[in-house]
């Protein structure tokens, strides 16, 4: 159904990407895989919209186009969203929304009974947020058979980026870039952190005549905490001033119809203390490592021993991942959950996947973030933005 | 540990609701009870920022403090937020991440064994978007008993709200009258809409030294679709131009601090329609009546039947709720998931109670929203903002 056409890929590329679904799912014996990520039904179909606070799921049957399923009112939006045709749509009614008798997944059993498709190996994902334990309860109840994991299957096949994908994940830099220097050119000491957020908001979602596209939202909001509090990596902006004397690391990505490209840079108000400068020197040089071995063939452990050796030399201890891979994304999380840049980690980096390479420092009184989003390539990486790959000084 | 002490509320609010929670879970005879979702989270101890994508929750057990429970990295986060020591924080390695292998509720059963909490009947929230199917395999596999649904019980005793619960949810009011101020300034033929969300969020986030403060992030973005694609009451936006001929509706919180006052509004470019303004008389006309019926002692029905009433005499038909509870709420949603407005729920209305009256329709070719938000109180509704009741009209 063509009616807003603006987010859709073509349908030959979602044809491309059902295909691959059916072959891991014949991998894995699968006669039915049910996916409840938002990421992957909007991979999967082009469905888009803020409805996954509800239940809500793309259904891959043994035969024909994925089936979107999901509350009545929200069937609107997957017709004006989803390459598929209205037959491929259920929506089930109102009063099973948040109610403590009836459970959408009661409906969803019904319904794929009604097709045939209850019974054989069905896949479910286990480890997401919006399957939860009661989904999956009443759905294993209302079905023979009991259900398999299917974690991340989707997720995985999403690893390497078309080249349509490519083209958002650059815009998405592009954004990204706009956002970094409208915030080095706002910042000052005594500025109200909250007006620093509607400024970096702002740069992340005009309309640029240039370009010919504005921004969508990021799956993470901004965070940009300063001094000790930045030793948090995820606390969120209040509305005090920023002071001299303090370092703020900038956590945001760019946001191009879902695709996403993350960078952070960090600022220091004032002179930068000797941690900061150390700190600066040691991510940089590790990052030179890290890239030099984010290529074709090698693998995810690779880039982040290259740079963990580096902050080893540097008597540097960073205990947790350096990197995780990105892409299409909703709320809560712009991470698509399946490899991660960590020793140990031995997936095979091939071409035109893309990574979010987390360099980020968490000490115990400061944080320090300078990254970089890539895609893998034969010789190399390509960043996805252009962002100067430095501390930035301001007085 | 008083570091960041902004977002909290006194000591004594929080033990007034440690106690509330411990005897509902006295009532189900619940020996210790773990919440996953954020609000409650936030509701219990303080506890603040964007870590909600790996897994974490609060623990009440037999005695003591609650105990916050999360990644590692994020307890420098509860360090700053919490209201209770530090040896009430429990962090969990990384490599718990994500891991295909591991999972945090291992180590939430490990650490429930260690203080002896790991016996009895321990309540989870089986309903929730951050409790996933697996997170409940891997907690009852490394306990003994079985585990019992205690979803929604935390928030239900969110229903009705402190004063200084109201106070805040009074200042995001204000902050949402800003943000529909600004829409009726902007808002032109030939806007694209990614520049009038930008508009959205800086009326959202800045400081004002009237009011002394700022904006937080509401727990979902800006919803404006406009003519035929308001049928879909969740799309996001674009950075097509808006035109004249058609209606947009705008659905939109103020928040402060995590405290939300949503309310939507509906705007035409050009001259209205029939439908529209027949729209407009038949939700104005509804809402006096169920703003009539919000009072101490009736019924969350006596409010939604009073407008269906209304709506009915008009020939209009809503097939869904019109409200739901609101006040402290993280992504990918504002309400409370408790009681609805709807026929059919008996629901005690209470003072202090807040709910969004949301009086929206959504027909086949259009959609129309004028909303408020209202606190309970003896002798009728209180509005939580103050925007006028009416669709505006914009050449």
């Amino acid at each position: 159904m063509a009616i807003v056409d603006t987010f859709r890929f073509t349908d030959a590329e979602y044809e491309t990407r059902l295909t691959r679904v059916r072959a891991a799912m014949e991998a894995r014996g699968i006669d039915t895989l049910i996916t409840s990520d938002p990421s992957n039904m909007a991979w999967l179909t082009g469905y888009d919209g803020w409805s996954f606070y509800v239940h809500q799921c793309v259904i891959v049957g043994p035969t024909g186009a994925p089936v979107w399923f999901g509350r009545e009112q929200d069937a609107q939006g997957a017709l004006r969203t989803v390459y598929m045709n209205e037959p491929d749509l259920i929506g089930y009614p109102d009063y099973f929304v948040q109610s403590s008798e009836r459970h959408p997944m009661d409906y969803l059993a019904a319904k794929l009974t009604e097709r045939g498709w209850h019974t054989g190996r069905i896949g479910v994902e286990m480890e997401n947020y919006w399957f939860s334990a009661k989904g999956f309860q009443s759905l294993s109840a209302g079905l023979p058979n009991d259900l398999i994991d299917v974690t991340n299957v989707i997720n995985w096949l999403r690893g390497p980026k078309s080249p349509a994908e490519l083209d958002r994940m650059r815009k998405a830099g592009k954004i990204v870039e706009r956002m970094h220097a409208r915030i080095v050119e706002k910042i000052e000491p005594g500025m109200r952190k909250c007006d620093l957020v509607a400024d970096i908001y702002d740069a992340s979602l005009r309309y640029d005549a240039d370009w010919g596209f504005g921004g969508d939202y990021p799956a993470i909001v901004p965070l940009l905490p300063s001094g000790a509090d930045a030793a948090a990596p995820h606390l969120t902006w209040d509305d005090k001033k920023m002071a001299t004397g303090e370092g703020t690391f900038f956590e945001i990505a760019g946001c191009f119809r879902r695709y996403h490209c993350p960078l952070s840079r960090t600022i220091f108000l004032g002179t930068p203390t000797q941690k900061f400068i150390d700190a600066e020197k040691a991510v940089l040089e590790g990052m030179e490592a890290g890239l030099e071995a984010a290529k074709v063939g090698n693998l995810c452990e690779d880039i982040a021993i290259a740079f963990f050796n580096v902050l080893q030399k540097y008597d540097i201890v960073k205990d947790n991942r350096t990197g995780y891979p990105i892409g299409l994304s909703y709320p809560p999380d712009w991470g698509e959950r399946t490899c991660s840049l960590r020793p140990g980690d031995r997936t095979v980096l091939k071409e035109g996947m893309t990574f979010h390479f987390m360099t980020g420092l968490w000490m115990q009184d400061m944080g320090f973030e300078i990254t970089e989003s890539i895609a893998i390539g034969e010789n190399g990486p390509e960043c996805l933005a252009n962002v100067p790959r430095k501390m930035v000084v301001k007085d």
